[in-house]
């Protein structure tokens, strides 16, 4: 089973690489873009197929190592859900 | 409008910090990973609300700047799409 983990940062910690991200795509020319945010996506292939397991083992590893829960969310994907 | 890029290593380039992530998950007794892969999510608030201009934006800012396109693929989601 895949499943892909987004973790970013909360709302109102600062984003200082999405702060040059936009800075960037300002200096190329790029109009019309109000905020960037910079996460991190994680892909993992897990030999479990029972999606609740899978959940509750993914949750687990992100509480433990994957996010720091003090500044940042994440959300888990399984398989086709994106 | 909102819009989420994944930008992903592709396959056969080296990851080592998937590597890592998935070294430590074993350490902490996670069992059953077959493979971590570690990429970059970058959320943007866009004034443009029309889809297919912002897709085309955004895949322009993607070539230009976000992704690497030697080693990385990127997929554009929008708004709600997730």
């Amino acid at each position: 089973m895949k499943a892909t983990i987004h973790i970013t940062l909360k709302n109102g910690v600062l984003d200082p690489q999405g702060k040059a991200i936009e800075n960037a795509l300002g200096q190329l020319g790029f109009g019309g873009i109000d905020e960037v945010r910079q996460g991190k996506l994680i892909e993992i292939n897990l030999s479990e197929s029972d999606p609740e397991k899978a959940e509750a083992a993914l949750t687990d590893m992100c509480e433990k190592l994957l996010a720091n829960t003090v500044i940042e969310n994440y959300q888990i994907h399984l398989d086709g859900e994106a």
